[in-house]
């Protein structure tokens, strides 16, 4: 039985690495998409956000599987439950990019972020894109440090996120109405984007560490 | 041991209306503290949050001693599984009012939503206090026949969200860059919670009618 069941964890949790990866890329064209207002790309990202909800569809199921077949206890269940409340996590991740890439694609053939805000945009991307990076490493490597790195790439995001309040409130703010709901709301998908990746990295902390009571604990909305 | 199942089930069942109450009385004051200025009121909908994500950690907990103690399979397996998505679900609602409640106090003793966008938030409040109310009573009747209006009462909470970019991007729009960026980020808000609404409505839909495959689908991102 303990073969069975190491090998299906194993199984979920290759599957997480590889929605992970999938959320990576997804984040990452998504930005891309926004800074240089490519339409095809952007396509692409909203296209393919079915195949991530695919796979979390998939990942439950082996969840609700492994908990029937083998009816783990004690840290074994926390395993299996956290990797449920993760695989959703990431699910959501993968939302996010697409609707980043969603306003991409709404604004073409313009730039859905004005020139002021544009630094900010390529910086607040290219963090979204390391903690992305990061939590498939942790993922896959179960390596702890990576958590710091993850939540170091949230802080940058959220005061990037303040950044674009600032610049929009700035008397030296020309953008349009839109420009400015675009800017306010793309930068709210960035910043939970990045809550999402700190709270997949504490839970994956949690996991390692058998800290369980802390896990249970682990806001979504830090 | 099916009693002690049943009476397990029962004790998260009220767990979760409990959970959805405090929820609709959360989004019903936050909806006060924001139209009418009332900085008290958003300060104990702030405070008060706290109550939820308490009673979401005891819900899940029960859950997992569920499910170690009883190793439930089938459909036992799903209604455990579904409880527990689904206080994860009603947690964010709340931070969802929470972050309404926020809005309301960064402004006082200004009122966050100007003249121009007043009715539209008056409406969006209702409607989200019914898919709030209606929640609570699908939680404790299991009458299916609430979930129609809860998606109602989405649907209208879409249309109002949809009329604020229409207000923001109107050439009658006198508001400024902070009104632009609170109705903005207020409306995205309740869009959400509608949305999250919606999804305990269809699990509770799924639960009672047995139909647990469409349950795994059930997108949080309606």
């Amino acid at each position: 039985m303990r073969e069975i069941f190491d090998a299906e964890l194993k199984h979920i949790g290759d599957g997480l690495v590889e929605m992970s990866r999938l959320v990576e890329s997804a984040i990452t064209r998504a930005g891309t998409a926004l800074l240089d207002g490519e339409h095809q790309l952007a396509q692409d990202v909203i296209a393919s956000d079915h195949e991530i909800d695919r796979l979390e569809r998939e990942l439950d199921e082996r969840c609700v599987h492994v908990l029937a077949q083998q009816a783990p206890v004690a840290t074994d269940l926390r395993v299996v439950i956290t990797a449920l409340r993760i695989s959703s996590t990431l699910e959501r991740m993968g939302d996010l990019a697409r609707h980043v890439a969603e306003v991409a694609r709404g604004r073409y053939p313009a730039l859905a972020v004005p020139d002021g805000a544009r630094e900010t945009f390529v910086a607040i991307n290219e963090a979204a894109g390391l903690v992305a990076r990061r939590t498939s490493e942790l993922l896959s490597t179960r390596d702890v440090a990576l958590a710091a790195e993850i939540e170091a790439g949230d802080d940058v995001i959220d005061r990037l996120h303040q950044d674009t309040f600032a610049a929009t409130l700035s008397p030296d703010w020309t953008g349009t109405a839109q420009e400015t709901i675009d800017v306010t709301l793309l930068a709210r998908y960035y910043e939970r984007f990045g809550d999402h990746g700190v709270s997949v990295a504490r839970r994956i902390t949690y996991l390692v560490t058998g800290d369980f009571e802390a896990e249970i604990h682990a806001p979504a909305d830090v």
